[in-house]
């Protein structure tokens, strides 16, 4: 039998009782920011469950780590004490369970509607990675700029090619995303051009974020990866891909992609993904032993890009893809990203990269999507070749069980005209 | 007349009354990290000049800017506030004033022995950035990896050409460096050579301490662009050349350098640096408006880098640069850092790129120095291509006054044995 809670969930939701995600809210707008979970349309207000006395666990009985305006303390706990809070919750919220049920008092400061609350970003990002793992994309990136004789990199088959990003810019789900200015490619030997990016583009990602971190020169072993890893959000790291044409020889992006980075306001654990396990494709040529696992896994999360064009109401869906398509797995990103002593911290976020399939629907940027430009897409009884001013883009992430959704709701932002 | 301190000071340190470097500091391993100022052989401890109610201007009258265990909350106070400090301190330090000279409980508790305190990490680190900013190194660079033809890309001579470097791996001078382990490039048609770097280079940088930041969408003004700029510190971007050959395509680098960054444990002040000003080079082509700046100032700031090969007691000088030697100044690289919107938050740090002089014995990494390898080092009766385990090095940065010294102390690691 399916488990149910007594809090009323549509059957279409992304937050039933299987769920359970984790996110930071204010109650209203001067009130402190703390942690709660979603069920159904509420936020249970996970300071109140710990003040009445309801986490009564070893690990959690006498732990402040729901009074806090960030959950940072909480995934430094570990596993141990994810598993804890997770049972709990599951038991308080089913609909056997009297004490949160039938105290009506408790109830009301408990459950506030999801509509009253502001989501804030959940975590304190101390260092923000971006990976490359999706083989479409890598390969797509290759034809569009290099030509069709080997688009993707050696290297790539080898190593979960990364790069370090701006923690400072990365924004809740719903923030404005201003369009930056920079320099574009010069043509012939006319000056750079300078001004408002025309080639503004989203890129449709996940990001793992990191539980307990590792100690600086002590490297994660890959089979134990997956204990440092709390759960996955969605993540849109927003390009502008005239300025990273210009600028990444040799060291990579840089005001391309720093001036904003989105992400889902909550934090899917993997143990509520456990059920969409699935097989990672197989790698060849085989991994380095670092690398190579003993269980590699990707999850069964439908992903989907829609877009608002400025000035229109109606939302067009312009790619549907899958987690499932990233070749490198995150606990080998992990695992990669601390073979060389790199140290690790609770609320770090580890971004996938694109998430491109293999057909052209699938695509995760419009780069792909419009093959640089050449050609466009239409959308409401009007044309895109990259993002223009008041366009809103939307993701969306779920996994279907049987009878019940584990979604991580929406991730999205609305572009803004450059200053003057 | 020279300014003078009723503390001795040595003619040769780097830290008399003309300095007043800032730090963080343990007077006890027990006890909280707090700020301090280096006077002679001393440490000046803020929190006990503050309690004793010296700081008596408007800005820090009621401020608990210095009771707390980094300078972040200073340095968001801006240049009004450090200009407080720096009259306030230098006036309590002066030779004619008795406040502290002759209250000896009060000078007991408030300057402290610097060999018997710890130095800290000055700074809680948000994000990490380093720049590519001296033209002879990106030309050193070019010719090793490219060849003669166009060593330096196009784009280095339009923007402050820069990567977003790891912030947890950030250490205080003396912390020891343990080396990395990664992928090198196979031979041919081999697998990737995975162990030990055997390329393990330091490379000669300082790095620009962000005051007060901006606000996300909002870029700094390149003539304003010194008023978000506290100070400097000496750092060593410690590099993998190996591991960074291997995996820097397309994204930059990555592992081959997040594996541990060492600064210096004072931030030396723009205002005490002010005497040594200097015009920057001169730039052609000119860059883009808004990286004109009104005034281009480089600093005089003699750098050394010292070996003190494993087993050895002697340190052998192997390289003198100087901060001049930088084409992008810091200002334009902060101004750059903005122009997409990107926000700075007080504590970033921003490194140079190493400085590379013109001549061979200014080259400020062992890639240049030993052109790859090719040409080994001698020092003390050993050589080297790259550094060796047990393998110290030493930099010191200081400028030369008429009678004083500005200086940065120095900053240093010492290479340990990977992991087995
Ligand atoms: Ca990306
Ligand atoms: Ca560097
Ligand atoms: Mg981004
Ligand atoms: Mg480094
Ligand atoms: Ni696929």
């Amino acid at each position: 039998m399916v488990l149910k809670s007594f809090v009323e969930v549509h059957p279409d939701s992304h937050f039933p009782i299987q769920n359970l995600p984790y996110g930071v809210f204010k109650a209203e707008p001067g009130s402190e920011p703390r942690p709660g979970v979603a069920i159904g349309d509420y936020v249970l207000d996970l300071a109140v469950v710990a003040s009445a006395g309801l986490f009564d666990g070893p690990n959690l009985k006498n732990s402040d780590c729901f009074n806090q305006p960030n959950l940072n303390k909480f995934l430094g706990l570990g596993r141990p004490a994810w598993k804890e809070a997770r049972s709990t919750l599951q038991k308080l919220l089913s609909a056997d369970e009297p004490i949160l049920r039938d105290n009506s008092s408790l109830r009301q400061r408990a459950l506030l509607p999801m509509g009253k609350v502001q989501m804030l970003l959940p975590i304190a990002i101390g260092d923000y990675t971006d990976f490359f793992a999706s083989k479409h994309h890598a390969k797509n990136c290759g034809l569009i700029f290099r030509g069709p004789e080997n688009p993707i990199n050696p290297n790539w088959f080898h190593i979960p090619i990364a790069y370090h990003g701006r923690a400072s810019s990365i924004v809740i789900s719903g923030t404005d995303i201003i369009r930056p200015r920079g320099q574009g490619h010069p043509t012939g030997n006319a000056l750079p051009y300078f001004g408002p990016s025309r080639k503004l583009d989203f890129e449709l990602e996940m990001a793992a974020v990191v539980g307990p971190g590792n100690e600086l020169g002590k490297p994660v072993d890959v089979n134990e990866a997956a204990d440092h890893i709390f759960g996955l959000v969605l993540m849109n790291d927003w390009s502008a891909r005239d300025i990273q044409a210009w600028e990444y020889v040799p060291l990579g992006p840089f005001l391309g992609k720093s001036f904003g980075t989105t992400i889902s306001p909550w934090i899917v654990t993997l143990d509520a993904l456990e059920p969409f396990a699935s097989d990672a494709p197989e790698q060849n040529p085989p991994p380095l032993p670092y690398l190579a696992e003993k269980e590699s896994k990707n999850y069964d999360i439908s992903l989907q890009v829609s877009i608002v064009p400025a000035g229109q109401k109606d939302a067009c869906i312009i790619s549907r893809s899958n987690f499932t398509h990233l070749y490198w797995t995150i606990t080998q990103q992990l695992a990669h990203h601390t073979i060389n002593g790199c140290n690790l911290r609770p609320g770090d976020l580890l971004g996938t990269g694109t998430i491109s399939g293999p057909e052209p629907d699938s695509y995760g940027c419009l780069l792909e999507l419009t093959w640089n430009g050449q050609k466009p897409l239409s959308l409401g009884g009007t044309t895109r070749t990259f993002l223009e001013d008041g366009d809103e883009v939307f993701f969306t992430g779920c996994c279907k069980g049987d009878g019940y959704n584990v979604g991580f709701g929406r991730c999205s932002g609305k572009i803004l005209p450059s200053p003057p």
